[in-house]
């Protein structure tokens, strides 16, 4: 473990009313001028690597930290502090999800105010991080081609609750018999505003769509 | 939906000692001789092709059913029923993992008895069903190489609860940055005796080393 990561164990306060605490978080970033993502996807859909990405594109404009959150580990907030952007690694200590508290301890400890973006890289998981407000601006998810274009059949809720859907992982699409066409039909079927942006962290296609898109959002809230 | 899929809708039972109740099954599943397998994955990492290429392989020795889970939808039955082997839908209704509960009600409506082998392919996640027992007399993990290969150290409990990790897509393994050795590191820290299979269910290499194993445990439970 990397000395100069800081970590932050949370606990679920199971009393505590989420929706509410998410809604008062949103209200104090919009005072604060602070843009959240609340960046989901299965594990290894490539959450760090369009992080990453996305620090690269938007740094000279914006002001970027990002909050990790794993089960465990520190490897993802060792690797965003590598480029010389904040960060700090949440553990949720086994908990699936993250949630408005946890969200708000751990912007508390990154001193969010001085930062235009703050991503949050939530824990790898289609089901239950769609079902808790984390306070953010915008949700957006990640699917990567291998994962399959059948997953809004499966994981409806994830679907409807974000913003923007990144297709992660196109240069898979050769070897894979990935339908596009039946992904977009499906997912605009459970939520017909989203916005759907193809990438590949690999190769780079699609990455500076994708930050102008977020770099506007940024700017549109600020 | 396809009218010959039966459809169980779970609700999950907070109050029941969830423990003790899949120890009961467990009992009962060895006094009847039905091998009960949980199959566990993150979305997308190859379950229903594993289970699919797992039916070809062992059809002929055993004789087996397949309980399928998912929060919504019914297509993964439906390519089971489609290589007429038996096959059940459970559909969640949003919960993140199966309980013993909702196994014994899945095994009851599939009439496990006169069975071998039933599969249960669990909800696609790699937190929330490692810490719920099922009954299963063995615990199988698939991880898929594009998901990359720090995933133990992410989710250390689900590779802990496991008996045998199928690794599946290494025929992607020539793209990409997943280092096998690494991955069988991490993996003994975590659980020294687990079992490790590569296979592709796209080329079938590896295949039937699985279908070996698990008829040898099988075999061996009977």
């Amino acid at each position: 473990m990397n000395d100069s990561v800081r970590l932050i164990e949370v606990k679920e306060n199971v009393l505590a009313d989420n929706e509410a605490m998410a809604k008062e978080l949103q209200q104090e970033l919009k005072s604060k001028k602070t843009f959240l993502l609340n960046l989901m996807a299965s594990p290894g859909a490539g959450k760090t690597s369009t992080v990453l990405a996305t620090i690269d594109r938007l740094r000279a404009d914006l002001k970027i930290a990002v909050m990790e959150a794993d089960l465990d580990s520190t490897v993802d907030a060792e690797k965003v502090l590598a480029t010389g952007v904040d960060a700090i690694q949440i553990r949720t200590g086994g908990f699936c999800h993250m949630d408005a508290t946890m969200v708000k301890d751990g912007l508390d400890v990154i001193g969010y105010d001085q930062f235009d973006l703050v991503i949050l890289e939530n824990v790898g998981n289609l089901v239950c991080p769609a079902e808790f407000e984390t306070g953010a601006i915008k949700n957006a998810m990640i699917l990567s081609v291998p994962e399959g274009d059948d997953k809004p059949l499966k994981y409806p809720l994830m679907f409807s609750v974000c913003d923007v859907l990144i297709v992660n992982k196109i240069d898979y699409l050769e070897r894979s018999d990935f339908n596009m066409d039946k992904l977009t039909e499906r997912v605009k079927a459970i939520n017909p505003n989203i916005e759907i942006i193809q990438i590949s962290c690999r190769t780079g296609e699609g990455v500076d769509e994708w930050a102008a898109w977020l770099n506007d959002q940024v700017t549109r809230f600020l």
